[in-house]
């Protein structure tokens, strides 16, 4: 990651800041990234959550009012809110400002707040790929970037030096950056991280809902493996609900390659066709070392979780 | 967990020594659960990986001899080998012992089983919930069993004190233990533990198989979910191959629901329904808080697994 001194933007605007958007205050901070920043958020909790955490430099309860001296402004909210946040900014904004966001698809990102942005604003979407399964201002971090990969998705054309400076922004902040196509990002995010959502959010509620096991015992045998699924199937709902009305047809499409996968192992094992599962049980494994291999996983067992902390 | 400094037994003989064998060993060790342990072993690597772990007391690459003397006497091998091992050693069994095991389902391991053993041992099968990706006799460690439950499955008129043997022996080392009915087991661990495992090796083998996605995409962009998969897609093959083989009514029917509710899902998101997978998305958080709060998994963000170790 690249360590320089000499800050990167004046002003930074944030705008909603939950697990993400506070974790990017505190790597700013960090890094010295920007001279100061600036929160936008809606008056409740979690401003005064965010205020007495003392990670920004300013708290302004008005989104657009925190926009008007930004030099870059990140929307941090769930990816469904942008366009109208987009539209309510977007007079306040400094012409050649650069407008960035931390949503997890990326062509809704595009279609809802591109037309929304007048011209002489750089339009840089960007997808920092980290995270954990809690949520809201005081569940951040500033190491929660350091070593992930934050994807930008500029259109053609967009400003080279705007692009530059969102990837040098991400750099600082410890991530690797990729750039590639907005529609190719929701594709690959699909797999690695939605129907991922989505099955483990199922078999959760598939598992509360039987009658014939109770919840007790699904809690007290859960370490069989069922707990692992419970840590994604804990994150933040309306983000994750946002996600699947905004990448539905790549979600659709992973889905249904997931399900044929499956109805196919489904069919192995009422067969008792022992080969097939063996063969896809050994591939699997090399995966996991790869995962590992690039730094994108602990090869601790069990991910280190019985390790006294 | 209950802590004596008596030992329970006099010879155990665990009948092939992995993750799960060479953890038993260890426990048992650290607490004086018995006053020797011998591994039944089949010759070959992991033979010899055993003996320089110098954890146990004698290895006798010959599985019959390895239970001349033993008062306890556990299969920790795949289940599917149980039922041959089980002829193999009966001839050699001391009267009086007791037979265990460690399999992940109990109804097959009850059938394969007991029918091979002689009048005057007695049958006790164990299984403890725990384990982790990693298999073979180094990735063992005598804190696995602490704080995890292993289910007991004997028939009806079973041997009171033998069973009560079998509970203290996983209580020290360190166990909770329930007993439940063997088909029971099998359907309560099918949605715990095999349902999960066979979604993980599904998930992981789908992402593989892309066309549209590079392997490299998946490794790199894993951090967004799809990692915690593969943990449990590491698991040893020939061990789940048997689980799925063995447990199949059980995981049918949990796979069935599993289906149901997916689909139910897929039409949400087809048709925008927020609502629907909002309402999912915030009740499975509370599960996960029930199994913190059961002290079966780490409260701490993302297993803990970005903490420096």
């Amino acid at each position: 990651m690249a360590k320089q001194s000499e800050p990167l933007f004046d002003t930074v605007a944030l705008i909603g800041v939950g697990l993400i958007g506070s974790s990017i205050a505190r790597a700013v901070r960090r890094d010295q990234v920007a001279r100061r920043v600036v929160a936008g958020v809606r008056p409740g909790a979690s401003a005064k959550t965010l205020k007495s955490l003392n990670i920004v430099d300013v708290v302004i309860e008005d989104i657009p009012a925190a926009v008007k001296d930004a030099d870059l402004v990140i929307l941090c909210t769930p990816v469904g809110s942008y366009g109208e946040i987009a539209k309510a900014i977007a007079p306040q904004l400094k012409p050649g400002a650069i407008i960035s966001d931390v949503g997890s698809v990326k062509q809704a990102v595009v279609d809802s707040v591109g037309p929304e942005l007048p011209a002489g604003v750089h339009f840089v979407p960007a997808h920092p790929v980290a995270g954990t399964e809690h949520s809201g201002p005081a569940a951040g971090f500033a190491e929660l970037f350091d070593g992930r990969w934050c994807i930008l998705t500029p259109a053609n054309g967009s400003d080279k030096d705007a692009v530059a400076k969102v990837k040098a922004f991400w750099e600082r902040c410890g991530s690797k950056v990729e750039i590639m196509d907005a529609k190719h990002h929701d594709l690959v995010l699909a797999i690695t991280s939605h129907v991922p959502h989505l099955i483990a959010y199922n078999i959760v509620g598939t598992a509360s809902d039987l009658e014939t096991v109770t919840n007790s015992e699904v809690i007290k045998y859960s370490a069989g493996g069922f707990r692992d699924f419970t840590r994604i199937a804990a994150s933040d709902p309306t983000m994750w609900r946002d996600v699947f009305l905004t990448n539905k047809d790549a979600v659709l499409e992973m889905l249904g390659r997931f399900s044929e996968d499956l109805t196919a192992l489904q069919r192995a094992i009422r067969w008792g066709d022992g080969q097939t599962l063996y063969e896809l049980f050994s591939r699997t494994r090399a995966i996991r070392r790869q995962i590992i291999d690039a730094g994108q996983e602990t090869a601790r067992p069990d991910f280190g979780r019985q390790e006294k902390s």
